[in-house]
């Protein structure tokens, strides 16, 4: 009998050989990045387990980013997951690869591959119809084109940290309707949005629409995403041209990028739609319908260790199917590391809401946290995004976990 | 005596010694990537002249990319800058020189770099009341926040293309005030933005603002871009979250990177500001009010080779330091190759609006073009913006041209 090792995990741990998810780390005490493969609260050197198991996959695992994985396309990358299943499962290769797990505590996790274009969307009908709600309460909560198609817009790719890095409060303008100017300094606003975000592998020809049915083909996983917002700050700039500043100081993504094969048993349909859509966004007919890429994902928020939502992913009105047809329809080529985010995930239920804005009701109504009523961000707080989804045979699919701690503002020595 | 060379530029051409903007070439018949920099009607290899001169610079300019040089920061460029000056004025290198410059008609020119984030402003305050004034006729042009910031948003920095590339009429969702519901199709009001774009080299830290007194620490040089718009399908998205499908089809970069410092007769002290500044933002004082970043450069606009505007950048409201300072103010970082826009460059006078929809009123007063009239774009159509800038001594320094073709919209195979 072998001691316990990482192959040796509990029956139904959410990171059982059934998940696999992938991520980029440095083990302590080296330089050179590596692409991982988490199994448990371990992770396994895969470039090195397929030099030592003699894998011609070598050439994509053995890299410093998954960049090359992201290109190899939709049969490579259900090659390399056979593969990683068989070594992980198969007893003859224990000897092998027990020496190349690490202690997940024992590593630091990187950005997984280099983010080229990054795009967030705004497709939970209920976040829509609560900030519609707060903002213009006398109006109708949606706007117009909101059930035609899935708004979006394009968010800074450069700020886009890996779990764990700490967020510095940004400072900005703000003007309250009582303002007489804008004031500046630190946001006194500082919000989560608890979002799911798609991982593009296989780029796209400039001039050429990404079709409903070709979204497996194109886009490798997903990953959970806190698009931190500066509501203040946003809500002085955000007309014409929508959010900038009060969004670009950071975007938070996890470490560990989940392949949608791990995902199959998660599949469902999206909600009713209210209108007919347009041919290139219709998924009740045709192959669309029978491939449904809604995800039962059920999220949850902590915010310094107590529990603050529980965000339903099967209730979002737009898939990340719609997302790329919609995003490529006008002829935008499509880039491997291109990310796309769902925007904030909220459900009808109160404890379903997946930003502080809505939890609130923009500051009405406090979280009674036990260190501390919060309406918005504090500093020193910790926010912490977690996921599962339902795999095969009644597992639990985990999803990386996305967290950041608020760093006050910095005020420069000029 | 030598037969006429490169070298034997006629006295005031616009890419004489005093300009050399960089770029990215390949010979005809040849695959390998180099960075050229323009005399006259030639380009020379920049790298093989380093090479062949012996000079340390091989290192930044036998490249692919100009990335390493933006990279290298202001004192290497200055000492570039210097070193090519010489080569190609001093009579000795004529010799070494003269078998490495390939007439421009000879080469393919490329994106000279990668564009890591993209970001759009809206900084001439003639534009933006012309729209103001377009959209909503009987309220306040500008919006309350027009004055105290330079409004911006992210763009789709995969789509950025080099000039001389075709532009694919985008199909998207439209929907006039009448319709009942959107309808689909190629757009039917498309157009050009003429703008200036900058460079940026030298990256910055998450966290950390770029003052305005640091601008051109971290900026090397500027562009002309034509930011296509589509019309139509910018006005059914653009509420609540901006610009996205309307813009993301491509956006027209030039060839050739002017370098700052090329520019020193040019800078000119921004129009009078109307209202007080944040000290962020604050040109009027200190080393930003000493260092104009305002930049005159005379800008023209030809459609089918018949000339529609003249747009001076010198009007711009915003300059491109307030612009970067902003831009980081809350922290946001910035990587070699961001590229940002000034947003469509429009003077006072009809004759000097940068966009068809300035110029024809929203289609209400058509061009009549020598080839027939025009509203907005039509296919085939060809747009080339060109630039120039009063030099040192009388002399003008040429901006590489933005060239784009309208072809037909893809209608895809399904």
């Amino acid at each position: 009998m072998s001691e316990q090792t990482p192959l040796d995990l509990p029956e139904g741990d959410p990171f059982g050989p059934h998940n696999l998810p992938y991520g980029v780390f440095t083990p302590a005490g080296s330089a050179e990045r590596r692409v991982g493969v988490r199994l448990g609260a371990a992770v396994l050197d895969a470039g090195a387990a397929a030099a030592a198991l003699g894998s011609p996959y070598v050439s994509l695992l053995a890299r410093p980013s998954l960049g090359p994985l992201l290109a190899a396309g939709r049969t490579a990358w259900r090659d390399v997951r056979r593969a990683l299943t068989a070594w992980v499962t198969v007893p003859a290769h224990r000897e092998v690869l027990e020496p190349l797990f690490f202690p997940l505590s024992a590593v630091t996790l990187h950005l997984p591959f280099e983010v080229a274009d990054y795009v967030d969307f705004y497709s939970s009908e209920h976040h829509a119809r609560h900030l519609g709600k707060i903002f213009r309460p006398d109006g109708e909560p949606l706007t117009p084109n909101w059930k035609h198609l899935p708004i979006g817009y394009h968010g800074r790719a450069g700020t886009v940290v890996v779990s764990g890095t700490d967020v510095v409060r940004p400072r900005g303008q703000r003007k309250a309707p009582s303002d007489p100017a804008p004031v500046f300094g630190p946001s006194a606003r500082l919000d989560i949005e608890t979002e799911v975000a798609f991982v593009v592998g296989v780029p796209s020809a400039l001039g050429t629409p990404v079709p409903l049915s070709a979204f497996r083909d194109h886009v490798f996983g997903l990953c959970l995403l806190n698009d931190w917002s500066a509501r203040d700050i946003q809500g002085w700039e955000n007309v014409p041209l929508g959010p900038f500043l009060g969004k670009s100081f950071a975007t938070s993504l996890s470490a560990w990028v989940t392949p949608l094969e791990a995902l199959d048993a998660a599949r469902v349909r999206p909600p009713e739609r209210s209108h007919d859509l347009l041919p290139y966004l219709d998924d009740t007919a045709g192959d669309a319908a029978d491939e449904p890429a809604g995800y039962d994902l059920r999220l949850s928020v902590e915010v310094n260790g107590h529990p603050v939502a529980e965000p339903p992913f099967s209730t979002m009105y737009w898939t990340a199917a719609q997302q790329l047809a919609h995003m490529t329809v006008g002829g935008a080529s499509l880039r491997t590391g291109d990310l796309y985010a769902s925007g904030t995930v909220s459900g009808p239920e109160r404890h379903q809401y997946g930003s502080l804005i809505e939890l609130t009701w923009n500051g009405r109504d406090p979280l009674d946290l036990p260190g501390g009523r919060r309406t918005f961000l504090e500093d020193g707080d910790e926010v912490v995004l977690t996921g599962w989804a339902p795999g095969p045979d009644g597992t639990r699919v985990g999803l990386g976990e996305v967290r950041g701690r608020i760093a006050p503002a910095i005020v420069p020595a000029v």
